[in-house]
């Protein structure tokens, strides 16, 4: 059972005629995008979606989903993925590189639900680096600021490109080691508090649904 | 032996006390850049480099090598790599997606040398696909009018990124299939002028010497 696939259907089913849905980035959204598209064709529902990166963006095209922007519109719902999630909802995103759009495009929606499978869930978020998007200039004095906090930072190189990983947003990325996180809200807030930092990938009190992916099949949690 | 240092190591030794140097984008390229601030330590000789993308910027500041800018300074010589060379010194760049500020800082040289290994020799360029920069939003319509012009764009997708490939300058690269090219320089401008398109990777006319690392050691090749 391809987990992922199940948990981006499952979440399509939260969407309502009329609704402007958040497009998350990577491969769970995938499956979520694809099915959102066909549910229009068969069931002749309006939606307009608003990409949260090139990727999205691309998919969204394809699969025939009118696109807007958050200049035009408010979201009733975003549906995104996550590399952590813990029990109180808290987050890790940025794998992808896409945080910083994503987190701006999930803060907006009226509801925000997160797909993963079973395999992201963790009783404390860091095992997974903390992904931070970074201004170029700023990247000696940015990793400075989080030697002193106690983190490790790694600027994430590409493939395919020579050289670091470029984001959507021509921006670098600094994946951080910290170790277990004790206070993950109070370090997102730490982290986006340097200057230079456009973004960390910390999302906490954000999500209100997690749907997760089981062997046994699917788990939904509510943020109380 | 490692031909691409053999031939990076040699490129070095044609910098001379006071040069402003471009500084390529690549493997071979990171032999000479290292090589050169060897070079600058042991002989007390004073160079400036002018880096071609982050890559070569990082590795330039790890060298010890002073950097400068094209708004301050010509360029005595720049030392580059290239994906293919023809027998009339006419190129391909761009699979490490830093041909833009490459073209410009490698075209602002009074002599440009590339350095390359005998793998990248060919009789015609076009069995490496033509790397193409273009600004995003002009995607759909640069890749109609490539296909007008008989070449198969393919979007360059990232690794360690969800989604594309960003430059260092923000943009896209696609990656165009157009065959054996009989005319190089002929598409070089053709390409430049479909408005979108930052920058292409054909090099015609532009390399004076191509330092070539074989098995039985290093060929030179200069341009008439």
């Amino acid at each position: 059972m391809n987990l992922k696939k199940l948990v981006g259907h499952e979440a399509a089913k939260l969407v309502n005629d009329g609704d402007v849905v958040g497009l998350g980035t990577g491969s769970t959204t995938h499956y979520f995008i694809e099915k959102l598209g066909d549910r229009m064709k068969k069931e002749e529902i309006k939606i307009m979606g608003i990409p949260t990166s090139y990727q999205s963006f691309f998919l969204a095209r394809k699969s025939g989903i009118p696109l807007t922007t958050l200049e035009e519109h408010d979201l009733d719902l975003a549906v995104d993925g996550a590399d952590e999630v813990d029990p109180h909802l808290n987050l890790i995103k940025g794998g992808g590189a896409a945080h910083t759009l994503e987190k701006i495009v999930d803060a907006s929606a009226d509801k925000f639900v997160v797909v993963v499978d079973e395999s992201k869930m963790v009783e404390k978020l860091g095992v997974f680096p903390v992904p931070v998007e970074v201004i170029p200039q700023a990247l000696r004095v940015v990793e400075e600021q989080v030697k002193k906090m106690r983190g490790v930072p790694k600027l994430r190189m590409a493939q395919r490109k020579d050289g670091p990983v470029i984001t959507d947003n021509g921006n670098l990325v600094v994946d951080i080691e910290f170790g277990l996180i004790e206070q993950p809200g109070e370090l997102e807030i730490r982290l986006n508090s340097i200057p230079g930092v456009v973004e960390n990938g910390i999302f906490t009190e954000m999500a209100d649904k997690v749907i997760v992916g089981t062997a046994k099949g699917v788990d939904v949690l509510n943020r109380i």
